[in-house]
């Protein structure tokens, strides 16, 4: 039985991808006519010959740091599908940390640990966990599609305490203790699909995180409704960002793309990209607007309040559907994607993508919107031609923002007062200067940018293709994540990141604001199941030695001081549930030991001071060697030792 | 039951790791004495006043890489327990790509796809394979150990073929093919265990590719020996290289730690640092002569032909303990580690480890030690005192040998002729130069360094702690790999880069020797299952649009041009095995596409003109989107669609 389908006369003819085909072009010609040898000579002739290395060179020392040299900021990088969070070091571009969140990391252990199976298990939906099962457990639901990487806020800036993040693909949101760097809640949203945009609420505090559902589905999505998308819905969610628990959710029209929250804590913002509510490419993009939809927290809150919601899946949704009170729909053009607030606190810019606009709402007139003075356009206050493909904005905090032009391949630079000015009526050029980025950019990033202390020092491009600006590595190529300099008045391109695939989104954060231990709390929430076992036990963690048998479960309790485990062997019988327990005794910065179990898949990190433990049946019989896999010391090999497997007819 | 070990007063009293605690007392009396204000100023200053800023930024141009430039080394860095294989360019120090071999990668679905699955299970052993059958399939097993990754030789030098690499924790050898910096083949070996060195074939080619069991255990390791040290064995094994199949292995007196082959492709050298055959820590180290032992290739080869071997596992096993014609035991002080052939074809260094010294032979007398002309120790012709913690040594093709000196953190320049000279009586100092590295270096690395055409230019420190060397990121902390230039005859520090844990080994090869394609090439062996499977649906894999139902198992063929799927839909009934196919029609270098199936933990990478599948059970009714997760055109977001599950009793 054959069903075929086709939809090749569906697509839509864009304009080209422009400056990467000619450059493409360029360095075709280049080897052709023999001018430059050796492997990727002609890539560099080609981008030499655009941006001259000399120049490169003079503008590149301000990001220069050198050898024992700190770097000014932290940088949380989002991975895209690869699931994590990374820490950056800016200006210097270096990856100082890769923080596993949706994705098995194969060093740290996350996804193996008890500790990590908890945080990655506990907060999913029952059906979810009920498919993982099938799967043979969490290792089988290990990836991610990491977009949004915020910090929390309080009074309009970061404060440090937590990292929040969502994953697209399997609709979770994250968090992450800023003083471990590891995450410690992870949850799942239920009724929304394709969770995309995610900010914090920047005043008074975080307070909520608002999380966009990209994709509308049927609610409930249980199968009862299939091919009927008149009855799809998308949701807009707001989380407690204190305890990780869904506040409320409001059903919109149209779809979700990114959001954004104001500085008076009164409202939030979400793009919508198809506001047609199509299923196919055609049917999305048919519209010339579509628009941003404003969700009036206040009023939302007293909705729950006097019970005007529904409660699906154990959360409140509010109907926020045109014509409700809870929310107001701005028309846009075309498909608008980004969705950033200003750090005046008085604009929000949406940019355009499928339009070469971005539009500039001014908050103080939600107030007036929301009481039907005036009309959704009213609030649109400046409407400024950037360019081809703008999707997304930061901000110096002095009146300048920065836009990207995905298909000009382009960073704008143009200010907000001139653009509001020009939108007037008055003859003026908003834009103030307009650089080559390489190539293809998504988000940008300002130092401190989405906060009311945005510097206006570094300014980070986000480019999706990178081309010819490395040596070749194969068919996959690393992202370009550009650093430009902006603190001159001048934009001036300093530095090419390769990265690998592929960070979405990333926030500059200065470092005074990120104060992590670099030793654990021996008294950490973290392993509070294995102290409260232990005890049970009669076991002291910190200086154990110890096997429990209990049954055909066996407890084996060992700390660890470089270049030592605390057992140098332990018997087991086939069969065993076997947990492991290692607490990192030394206690020195930087000491970190592992523990890897040969042949068993089991390796995870246990870091100064730190408890970690994991449980498995011992089913291969033999002898198996356990060993450090951190190098820790000069005798680091030598630090190991017997897990004894007997066989069951021994 | 509870039985309690304590191996406390075993722990051996090593001198403290001086400079890295030194260093820590400095930072902490500048915090306390208020002298540095803000985070991270105290490790700033104190970093600061042992490495001068100003020096540092004068040598750091070399290494200086401006945007659009490119670099002229391709740095192939193993990450230890991180389980990939990382490149980097050269002397930019960017990681340019990720190559996911043991890990699961939650970008590129490597350990999801059917391709990566076959490759990551049919060269496990039968009793693996039946193991992680109970732990839900390959998604259970991902996890690696990689450390020590080498290219294929041709005459001495690199051939740009394949990389080779192993995994520690699981046994494993593992093949790249570097056109398109994918694994193609993946082994487990049998018999031994904790595979660790791990060096190509020379000469005349690759050849074999040879590793080292670091761990003895019993053969067969079934649980009929558990307790009795004594009935252990540590295992050297020689993989031929082309067909990635077991040509032979050797078991040893002791045990084996790093290996190296000889530039004639006579001999191979592994170290041995636990001679004595010990399981505890105080048992390995107490001897002062362990030793190096030596393989000789051909004698093994004939071994073979004449039937001079055991057949264990598959494999042929020659006995090659002490008083064997296959090897010889030439005594070194004290548990050696590291073991590297000179360029100069003649010398290998043998590196002390808890032996201040290194240990020169001279390749040209093993002909003589094999035929019982000479004793072992007379092929030592040098033995220099480098400092203390001797572990890795790299060429510069000039004569002079860099060593990394673990518990000094310093890398020492020296001369190997002026070595022979001083062991032959001669009062001359070998030591040219030591300078500090930050901190604990293991491996270190020069350009082509390995190979006749090692060319002096760049030399890299992997250290094992970085401490205070960067902005702080919570209790794990980045290693730090420093780049030197060595070309100036002077080592200036000029890099210090970060890495995610843990790099173990790298080698630099000149750019004009790796050549990978930017598209796939349609007839890649990778997918030829799916091609047979398609050619039997009479599907065209390049234009296709088609769902394939036999019984309750249903094929779904897609091609993919940006901004679409071929499919906006399918239909499949909940319990049906699915699987899906996609191919990349795109045909421009670095437009991958991917595909992600929402709540299904389905990710993966379809690079240019390449064809990817998967297989699942479509148990979840419901609507459930698929998007394309690599941001490809403006119209990205929009590329997608959707799976409808019907349910069992609808």
């Amino acid at each position: 039985m054959t069903e075929k389908k086709s939809r090749s006369d569906e697509r839509l003819s864009l304009p080209e991808v422009s400056r990467r085909g000619l450059l493409g072009g360029t360095a075709r010609i280049a080897t052709i006519s023999g001018l430059a040898a050796g492997a990727g000579g002609a890539a560099g002739l080609a981008a030499g010959s655009l941006f001259g290395s000399s120049r490169a060179r003079a503008a590149e020392d301000a990001a220069v740091v050198a050898p024992g040299d700190l770097d000014d900021y932290y940088g949380f990088w989002s991975s895209g599908q690869s699931g994590e969070l990374r820490i950056f070091g800016v200006p210097s571009m270096r990856e100082l940390l890769r923080v596993p969140v949706f994705n098995r990391c194969s060093a740290t252990g996350w996804g193996i640990t008890n500790e990590s199976r908890k945080i990655l298990t506990e907060g999913l939906l029952p059906e979810t966990k009920k498919f993982i099962e099938k799967r043979g457990g969490i290792l089988g639901y290990m990836n991610g599609d990491l977009h949004h990487p915020h910090m929390s806020f309080t009074d309009g800036t970061y404060d440090g305490r937590y990292l929040f993040m969502n994953d697209k693909a399997n609709n979770r949101v994250a968090r992450i203790r800023c003083d471990i760097m590891k995450p410690d809640k992870i949850i799942e949203v239920p009724n929304a699909s394709g969770l995309h945009g995610l900010r914090p609420q920047k005043y008074p505090r975080t307070g909520y995180v608002f999380v966009n559902g990209e994709h509308r589905v049927p609610l409930p999505n249980d199968g009862s409704i299939l091919d009927d998308p008149e009855q799809y819905h998308a949701v807009y969610t707001a989380i407690d960002g204190d305890t990780m628990e869904i506040a409320w959710q409001v059903i919109v029209d149209g779809n979700l793309d990114n959001t954004d929250a104001d500085y008076q804590g009164k409202y939030a913002f979400s793009t919508c990209y198809n506001s047609e509510e199509g299923v196919t490419l055609a049917e999305m993009t048919a519209s010339d607007m579509d628009w941003v939809v404003v969700f009036n927290i206040g009023r939302i809150e007293e909705a729950i309040k006097k019970g005007d919601y529904k409660e699906m899946s154990g959360v409140p949704v509010v109907d926020g559907r045109k014509g409700s009170p809870y929310t107001r729909y701005i028309p846009i053009p075309k498909s608008p994607h980004g969705c950033n607030t200003a750090p005046d606190g008085r604009h929000v810019v949406i940019n355009g993508k499928l339009s070469p606009t971005v539009s500039v709402l001014d908050v103080t007139l939600l107030d007036d919107l929301f009481d039907d003075k005036i009309a959704p356009r009213d609030v649109v206050v400046a409407e400024p031609e950037l360019g081809l493909g703008p999707l997304h904005t930061a901000f110096d905090g002095e009146g300048n923002a920065y836009t990207t032009l995905f298909l000009d391949s382009q960073m704008v630079k143009w200010n907000i007062e001139k653009a509001r000015r020009a939108y007037a009526g008055e003859d003026v050029d908003p834009i103030l200067e307009k650089i080559d980025v390489h190539y293809q950019p998504g988000h940008n990033s300002t130092s401190m940018g989405e906060t009311k202390e945005a510097d206006g020092r570094w300014l980070i491009s986000l480019n999706k293709f990178s081309k010819d600006r490395f040596i070749n590595v194969g068919p996959l190529k690393p992202e370009n994540d550009q650093l430009i300099d902006i603190s001159g008045g001048k934009m001036k391109l300093v530095h090419d990141g390769p990265t690998f695939s592929e960070p979405h989104d990333c926030i500059i954060v200065r470092r005074d604001i990120v104060n992590p231990r670099s030793v654990y709390d021996r008294n950490d929430p973290m392993w509070e199941d294995v102290r409260k076992m232990a005890e049970k036990d009669g076991v002291d963690l910190e200086s154990a030695a110890d096997v429990i048998r209990d049954g055909n479960k066996v407890r084996v309790y060992m700390h660890s001081v470089a270049p030592v485990f605390s057992l140098d062997s332990f018997e087991v019988n086939e069969g065993d549930e076997v947990t492991i327990v290692i607490t990192n005794m030394d206690d020195i910065d930087d000491l970190t030991h592992g523990f890897t179990l040969e042949a068993h898949a089991i390796a995870f990190e246990i870091a100064p001071q730190a408890t970690a433990s994991v449980t498995f049946t011992a089913d291969r019989p033999g002898v198996w060697w356990y060993y450090c896999q951190w190098f820790c010391h000069a005798l680091h090999m030598e630090m190991r030792g017997r897990m004894l497997v007997k066989p069951k007819k021994a």
